[in-house]
């Protein structure tokens, strides 16, 4: 089956933003075999448009028209492709319904080119957006596929994976039976990884392995092809059981949306625990990424950001003599810092998290030096000490303290 | 000038890297108003990459082809654009020598493959590689011109600016001249805000005015071609004038780069203002916000999150008389928030978020409400109730809770 990808947008071609959802499409697409080996951007010009549609319909089997959904005079890919393939467009009346309901509930003014949001292909069949209010459309005819998808990633991407992939899956399907299984780590540089990965699966035939770095993970993912259900289950088994074992301090998870946080509040739901912080660096970054999971009032009330050194001594009641004698970016501070927090929320398990973010160095202590304490009831406080690379920036070294709190937390937890 | 971008990588099709290069070399484009409306992306197979470079060549007066100069091969791309220009390749004998001396001197072996990097496309000038062992090729014919560059970004940049660029700026000669401006907004539907700003631009000639919605805000660009920088400024200074009258409560910068947070903390640090919140849904997102701006320790000591409703009493002593009677998701909750968090620091302003992250509702009240409170010491405490999108998801709420928060406090603090 050859595909090509079309994204549509002025904002593309002018460089003002990269395209990521055509690579996120490409890798998607990847694992049930298919390589789309011409991907175009093109501006949001009609007579463009429709020649490049008709070019990559007469062409292709499978056809992506990604982006220019939006309800403004700009947004013209619906009616492009339409004129390309010469159907009409429909409304969907639920939907239509629908974002009149959503303008309402948010007390926002709609407007009347909103209904073009609610529009699909006409013979064709509407995507569920998740998040926002554009459907998508899924078209065939003559054993030739177009898929119309939505430009913002954070909408685009739940449609490729809950929308697409299940109904292409279903088209492969008479021709290649393909399983995977995606396991998630942290904390690890993925060269180092992957070497390690190759060397206990060097034996296992059968299995294919390809690595792809999150922000906040690096995914491991093994794909069999053309084998029973039972049978690929088995090999997968056996791959993740020799990587797990070798990697065991950095695994965390199966499955590609699988995400740290969640696993760890999961834990904590699971054990009745309810977990707090006091956050120096981070600046309250461990606590919302807590919030983010729904059902997070299971396992958290609350917490403290003590950004300053007086904050740390007001808010929590560290003495001065700790961090004069220890420094504010030390293990001692950042032991204080978790059990303080802990008896003050009254809660099973506090984090301290204190270090440089940068750009500048702070007590002679380089960016991305950062100390995490970890306090549970009935337990030794443990610290850590992390370097994490200050060359990727302020933000990335805040975030992966996030991420390696979570990791202690989840290590201890697992114990 | 009509130009196109053909990228070419099997590790960029199958979605492995994502391709910076186009965008780089599209924005430099831009800059001397040339559009690559047409941007292509291929694996790096001879008949493909044959046929493309052909059509675009017939197509378009510009054409980029970017990558597979390597000497592997898989790198095929100088050998497929010598077949679809129909003319040769050159060995550069003096880059060649140098290649030959560059091996040697780093103790490395050389392949005989090498030497195809000492080559560009006869009849055309080689293009210098500052950081790199491949040279670049020029090539003009009947009007049309070619230009072949590395893949490598670090290559690839270097060789644009130092030697496409001024190349170019002599083909445009009495060259076009872009001026262009960037306003941000936020807290309007992008549809309501580009209506507006359309009517009150309407009487203005020679302005284009383009928007693109950023995750925390919408950016309206506005570009004037062809004028003199004296009147271009006049006439963006006109548009400006025009939008921003209109706007005002929803306006916050200017500039590409330009972050509501940055605004805000730069603001108050003028005025020798520090903040602090008590944060429910947000979860110590605001504060994590503020922290992400270099410099926040001058603005910023601490504060707290109190997501569960004990939290809000112990952590800050709101009277359990105040929740129960309105409500966690209240007026009043919100402001007793922010004064205690302010009291609680002993700083000049306190925020307090509270609302309904979702997906469920809360006290009767459905997810995307939220109630934000702002205590400025000596002025009568602000509340703000918000209705967000929650069909966007649990954490575009909060994030959308954020930067309201952020705009709630700029209009107070440009008052």
């Amino acid at each position: 089956m050859n595909a090509e990808i079309i994204s549509v947008g002025t904002e593309i071609v002018l460089g003002q933003i990269v395209n990521t959802n055509a690579p996120f499409l490409a890798r998607q697409l990847a694992t049930l075999g298919i390589t789309a080996d011409r991907q175009l951007a093109i501006p949001d010009q009609r007579d463009l448009m429709v020649e490049a549609i008709r070019s990559a319909w007469q062409r292709s089997s499978l056809v992506f028209v990604c982006g220019g959904l939006g309800p403004t005079a700009d947004d013209v890919t619906l009616a492009a492709v339409a004129a390309a393939l010469g159907t009409d467009l429909t409304v969907d009346q639920d939907h239509w319904q629908w974002i009149k309901g959503t303008f309402k509930q948010r007390h926002k003014v709609m407007m009347p080119e909103n209904i073009q949001q609610a529009k699909y292909l006409t013979g064709g069949t509407p995507l569920v957006n998740a998040v926002g209010l554009a459907l998508g459309s899924w078209y065939e005819r003559d054993g030739h596929r177009l898929v119309v998808l939505p430009g913002p990633p954070r909408e685009f991407k739940p449609m490729v994976t809950r929308e697409v992939m299940p109904r292409l899956a279903k088209v492969i399907g008479q021709h290649t039976q393909i399983t995977s299984r995606t396991l998630n780590f942290f904390g690890r540089p993925e060269s180092e990884l992957m070497d390690e990965v190759a060397t206990v699966t060097a034996d296992l035939t059968g299995v294919t392995i390809t690595s792809y770095v999150q922000p906040d993970a690096i995914q491991v993912r093994m794909t069999v092809r053309n084998q029973a259900q039972a049978e690929a289950n088995r090999l997968l088994d056996t791959a993740q059981a020799a990587i797990v074992a070798k990697e065991a301090p950095f695994f965390f998870g199966v499955g590609d949306d699988c995400r740290l946080v969640n696993v760890v509040v999961d834990l904590l739901r699971q054990r009745g625990l309810r977990v707090t912080a006091a956050e120096s660096l981070t600046g309250g970054m461990f606590q919302s990424t807590i919030c983010s999971v729904p059902g997070a009032s299971n396992v958290f009330d609350g917490g403290l950001v003590t950004y300053a050194a007086t904050a740390k001594e007001h808010l929590l009641g560290i003495a001065p003599e700790v961090i004069e004698k220890n420094g504010v970016v030390s293990a001692a501070t950042a032991a204080q810092m978790a059990e303080k927090s802990r008896e003050k929320l009254n809660v099973a398990i506090g984090l301290g998290f204190t270090g440089v973010a940068g750009p500048d160095s702070l007590e002679g202590q380089p960016a991305g030096t950062v100390w995490i304490g970890l306090a549970i009831e009935g337990q030794p406080t443990q610290t850590k000490l992390c370097h994490l690379g200050a060359y990727r920036g302020r933000q990335a070294v805040r975030r992966q303290s996030v991420q390696a709190g979570l990791q202690m937390l989840y290590q201890a937890l697992i114990k």
